[in-house]
């Protein structure tokens, strides 16, 4: 039995929150948002972002971070990737060389290109190096609220941070696999809502599962193919983080990506989608950044640019699909290759 | 302009005999029934496979094996796997050495363990090694037939052969790669039934996207390890007959390994689910011939195993879950290196 912090109240923080009370650890959830944090408190739930659910009542929450933190062997971080810094900068102060920080946020920073792990580095200090690990992997959190039969994967530059990690997350319902290659598992884990805007946009157009499962394939090459010159191992992306998030994200209208994706098919423009969603859509800020780094490190990536222009140049969606499927004829595994 | 024999006027032969015609290719299709023969060359239409579609005027019928044949510059073959050699004994006195033989059937044959191919050239003599070609990849017959955009790999030992299929096939709505891996291609193709039914399975149980997803990562994976032991080359699991054909099989209910899946996880037994399907369900003769085949060679293929109990020993369906899902603690890349 651990004391946990958990530190974001969003649907995926929550869920992560009730896996480890569940496992009988102590959890206290921070949330800005006193509201949030009383009805938590008095009422065991959290009804914006997990409607329907009970809380279990050893997770409380705290609007202080301070309070939320104390005497915590392993700090959770679920925000969205752009009050990362911000958000560790208010952790600052009170984080100490024994606890384990996990974060579990997915994107890559505009400008920079950073990845998650990079941002909090960067706040916190290149002393929690060997404390982070990241988790990732197929997990809808209304899924996993209701232990519905999860997987997903810890990883740490420090295989013995990620093992705790497992050891606090893993029961019956929720299966955690241990993996040293940081690089690969944030990159799949962001690049994956990249395709999942592509694959709501296939499905807006009216195009059918073969077009997706296309989209989805070729799309794995592409983020392998970006993430081995980012050092990533290859194999990471054929496992839980890579394609296995990526069909989950691409298959499902939970999926936020999917949702903006397909309203963008249907012909809505970006700010529009923006406005009707009310939510962070991660998938747009990281097309920018891998789109970005593609060009900046020349590796093709076709699909992320047809994206990119469909986003920011308003480049019509089926011109974009219709792009892809026309160019010249090709060998598979030269396409492939990457993957070695 | 080419003369081109479809041997087969299941759904996906008639959906791919559409696809040469509407390339302007004569096509003459063979099937053993004369009523579909004459409904095809008098109505146009193959309404029990593909209902609601009508076929072009240059796609014609023909119950005479050797008559639909003639002069036909590539033979394609889409029949089921356990009336493959059947039909080559049929076709054998009738093919010559400058034809392109292609199939598109998945499936390995119980007992013997050989691939469709093999099983070809056991059948028609060593000598058609190199005029083989298979066609596989993510591709729903019906959307084929109505031209949503779709993506198939031709795979061959030698790489002409692999290129004249390309160029039958290709168009701007059905896109064609070519592939020198048939061993991967093959395996791929019969495999992923399995994993169908395992999904299939999942969501007859009332599991969710969570579950399936790490049921179709860890299926390729142990579709990888099997495959690769047999010689495939680890990337084309990767690709469009690996990890692409995996998702549009075992997220689309149009799937009839996914189907009868679903039914065995909502109780029902084997016998049963087959006498409701009253149509062929490849993956459970494949289950059985990649159990043997893994028992053989002795290579963990947990899911096939669980399947296999499933099927065959009449282990309950929730059983065999939780056990996939309790295995001991595990790193991921350890289980993925097969890829490599």
């Amino acid at each position: 039995m651990e004391q946990v912090a958990v530190i974001g109240a969003g649907s995926w923080g929550t869920a992560l929150a009730m896996v480890l009370a569940n496992n009988q650890h102590n959890v206290n959830v921070w949330s800005h948002r006193e509201d949030q944090v009383n009805e938590i408190n008095h009422h065991h739930t959290n009804s914006k972002y997990l409607p329907d659910v009970k809380l279990p009542s050893n997770l409380v929450a705290n609007a202080d971070i301070q309070e939320a933190v104390e005497n915590a062997k392993a700090i959770l971080l679920v925000v969205p990737t752009k009050a990362i810094r911000e958000v560790c900068r208010k952790l600052r102060p009170f984080i100490n060389t024994n606890q384990t920080l996990i974060h579990a946020s997915k994107g890559i920073e505009p400008e920079t290109h950073k990845r998650i792990s990079e941002m909090i580095e960067d706040e916190l200090g290149e002393g929690v190096h060997d404390q982070l690990v990241v988790l990732s992997g197929p997990s809808h959190a209304e899924e996993v609220a209701l232990k519905q039969p999860t997987t997903v994967t810890v990883s740490s530059y420090h295989l013995k941070s990620a093992e705790i990690a497992q050891d606090l997350f893993m029961n019956e319902h929720f299966r955690v696999y241990t993996n040293e290659d940081v690089v690969g598992v944030e990159i799949g884990g962001a690049l994956k809502n990249i395709i999942a805007l592509g694959a709501g946009i296939s499905d807006g157009l009216g195009y059918g599962d073969n077009a997706k499962a296309a989209l989805i394939t070729r799309g794995l090459a592409e983020i392998a193919r970006l993430g081995t010159q980012l050092n990533a191992n290859p194999l990471t992306f054929a496992g839980l983080t890579g394609v296995g998030d990526l069909i989950v994200t691409c298959t499902s209208q939970h999926s936020r990506n999917w949702r903006a994706g397909n309203m963008l098919g249907r012909g809505y423009v970006l700010q529009d989608v923006l406005d009707q969603m009310g939510m962070v859509v991660e998938g747009v800020r990281t097309t920018k950044a891998a789109y970005q780094l593609s060009q900046k490190l020349n590796i093709p990536m076709p699909i992320t640019e047809g994206l990119y222009e469909l986003l920011f140049d308003e480049k019509d969606p089926k011109h974009v699909v219709d792009d892809l499927m026309n160019r010249g004829k090709t060998k598979e595994l030269e396409d492939l290759s990457s993957f070695l």
